[in-house]
């Protein structure tokens, strides 16, 4: 009953804020997404007048359906991926119809019907290499959208060139419409309610290190002190891995975050060169340390549990080596959240090694007892030491996470205010 | 020496097919971008004939920009990527038309000012809720492109029908070249060396068994094997964990393709309704596999790795152990890529369940030594105790496995040849 108890104290501490912070993040994600979908419905009517207004439609005429076009396919959700698709959009372009006048001034040159060959062999040239760039990686991963729009521009402007004797004028103007679409997509993105990809990869990276620290101690709370569900069907591991499975999926995501986050200026507070590439290092560490604390998983919910004495052996040293592991995520979570460093070289390392020797002492109580040819207690011993093994593991792997924070703050120049230092990293908290 | 030797033999042996098979692969996925880009050329002169051919241009005028356009946008690597935006592309626009013209047509019900401001209400209105409804992830997943082509058209339709007096008329000339573009596509991508995003999911599901059974090997080849790398630094484990990783993270790749290849038509090996979810489901097993063969890594990479003389003891049953995994994953693999029923309920899985015997003798043969108080020693036996137990795990992965290949092979209607089974899954091939 006594661990019982401590356990629902401990549940009444620590979900609820989880909860209520889930359920708060959901409002404000559902929030955003209006305000964004606002956002466009503003852009077009605003596009939109340029055929609304005589006297701004007898000024661009049909070429007005550019702007729309580019407002509605650049518009997206990250500020970063709309200026990056609006500057794809804008090279792109340009690249496509300088190449084409060209083309299409070869083709007229030519004449007659060498002229048609010209155009064609030129369509095919160019659509299959700019195709094949396309499809190298590193160039797909920024540029797509730009090749794509160059292919388009390339083509409208040579096969144009055959019937419009004006051909630089319609480049001229339709690029001109295009411009407008992407000023007051820019415009709207970036100066109303604007969502940062920084932001919200800054955010999600800090925020990790807190649900990795809420589902250490989950695992450890459930090892320790789930005393009953030996053998008990319905008492199921409740130790929450969904998080530390989004986060082990999260590896796209974060990578697409860092490449809109590249685009944006300078705002707030991150500069125009921020380490963004040490974000995706230390994310590629959350979930190496997500897929660890993913294989206590199956600790917990194999059928070979330890008996309750042999876990009473062990409790004491697990809840000091997992109190140090989610003090230190919460550190290095909250360093980077607040942009502040925590000097995990000095402050938290040190702590995480002493917690070796604590694990080695739990070590000495996890033997597997060969006299015992009972297998069912044999393979327990196995499934308690290889929990005490994976934990060792985690403080590890929450070392090289904390040499990683450590870096990032020296990359990204965080600040070292001493007081705060003071008051955030006292060797009293633990 | 005896046992580099063995491990000279096993790499001869194992590494060359793997890596051949690799260039081969990357040969073959070259070819296919080569081909790729050729046929987007070919498809954008066929459409550029609107515009070059005297007798097309007069019959379909400047709407032959959006046959170009269609085929730029919507011509995908994958032919069921193609085929989705191509019909995401038709019914947005035949949506979006359709609507923008009643948009149209009430506002110059209303005539004078009102016109305008109806239109521009519309426009705030359709753009906005769409956008709202391409947030909602499942929307998104598949009808995204639908929906940004529904707001383009509709917007375009109902600016244009406040000056040009024929909307319908234009919104048929266009549809009707959009038509155009996307038979082009289809034709094209569907005829001409089709690469399908369902060959492509099969094949990688079904390699992927391999790739695990290989890096199974590798690990366990490592652990007994490697004699000489204790403290040895620069005896790095060669084990190559990369293509575990590269599992790990297919999450979102497998996603799409399986999204793709819903789309696509009856061909070859796969009927229309084809049991793709259940790939994804075998999917998220063979990453959960992936997981736990990385956290052997910790094991192998570990500092405290047992002496020779404690491994000896365990290298014959870990030897079995392992042979039976990559046995049943290479068969389950072949399974899957023969499209054969391979009866795993009766043939793999006692086999793996006999085989936790075998790990049970294992077991005994890691005890640590609690009298050992040196603490290297200590550390040692439990990173034992650790590969036992997860090696353990891996196998109860296995039989999950088998049981989804069971499953996938009763869904997809796998073939149940007597005699190739009985060639294929012969009791005396281990």
């Amino acid at each position: 009953m006594g661990s019982n108890d401590q356990k629902n104290r401990l549940q009444a501490v620590c979900v609820p804020p989880i909860i209520s912070s889930l359920r708060e993040k959901t409002n404000k994600q559902d929030m955003r997404k209006l305000i964004h979908s606002f956002k466009v419905g503003i852009a077009l009517v605003l596009v939109s007048f340029l055929y609304l207004l005589d006297p701004l439609f007898s000024q661009v005429g049909e070429n007005a359906m550019w702007a729309i076009m580019t407002v509605v396919v650049i518009f997206e959700f990250f500020a970063g991926a709309t200026l990056s698709k609006g500057l794809n959009r804008g090279i792109g372009t340009i690249l496509g119809g300088g190449l084409g006048c060209l083309a299409a001034a070869l083709a007229q040159e030519v004449g007659g019907i060498g002229n048609a060959i010209v155009v064609g062999a030129s369509v095919f040239i160019f659509a299959a290499v700019a195709t094949y760039v396309r499809q190298v990686p590193n160039i797909k991963k920024r540029y797509d959208y730009g090749a794509m729009i160059f292919i388009l521009t390339f083509n409208l402007v040579v096969v144009s060139g055959i019937r419009a004797e004006k051909v630089m004028r319609l480049a001229r103007e339709r690029l001109s419409t295009i411009g407008m679409g992407f000023v007051t997509c820019i415009f709207i993105s970036l100066l109303v309610f604007p969502v940062w990809a920084s932001d919200e990869l800054h955010d999600s990276i800090a925020s990790n290190f807190e649900h990795l620290a809420h589902s250490i101690e989950g695992c450890l709370e459930e090892y320790i002190n789930a005393t009953t569900f030996t053998n008990e069907k319905e008492n199921q591991p409740r130790a929450n891995f969904n998080r530390c499975k989004s986060i082990l999926n999260s590896k796209s995501k974060d990578e697409s975050l860092a490449n809109f986050a590249k685009w944006e200026p300078w705002h707030g507070k991150f500069g125009l060169y921020y380490p963004w590439i040490k974000y995706l290092q230390i994310g590629e560490h959350l979930r190496e340390l997500a897929a660890t604390i993913l294989s206590l998983k199956g600790c917990l919910q194999s059928q070979r549990q330890p008996p309750t004495a042999q876990r009473e052996r062990i409790k004491e040293p697990c809840e000091a080596v997992g109190s140090i592991l989610t003090w230190s995520l919460r550190e290095l979570g909250e360093s980077i959240s607040k942009m502040r460093k925590c000097h995990a070289g000095t402050s938290i390392v040190p702590k995480l090694k002493s917690t070796r020797v604590e694990i080695s002492s739990v070590s000495t109580n996890c033997k597997v007892d060969h006299q015992d040819i009972d297998h069912e207690y044999q393979d327990s011993g196995l499934a308690m030491a290889t929990f005490v093994f994976i934990l060792m593991e985690i403080v590890e792997k929450v070392e090289e996470l904390a040499k990683e924070v450590d870096e990032l703050g020296k990359l990204a120049g965080f600040r070292t205010h001493h007081e705060m230092a003071n008051s955030m990293c006292p060797s009293s908290t633990v």
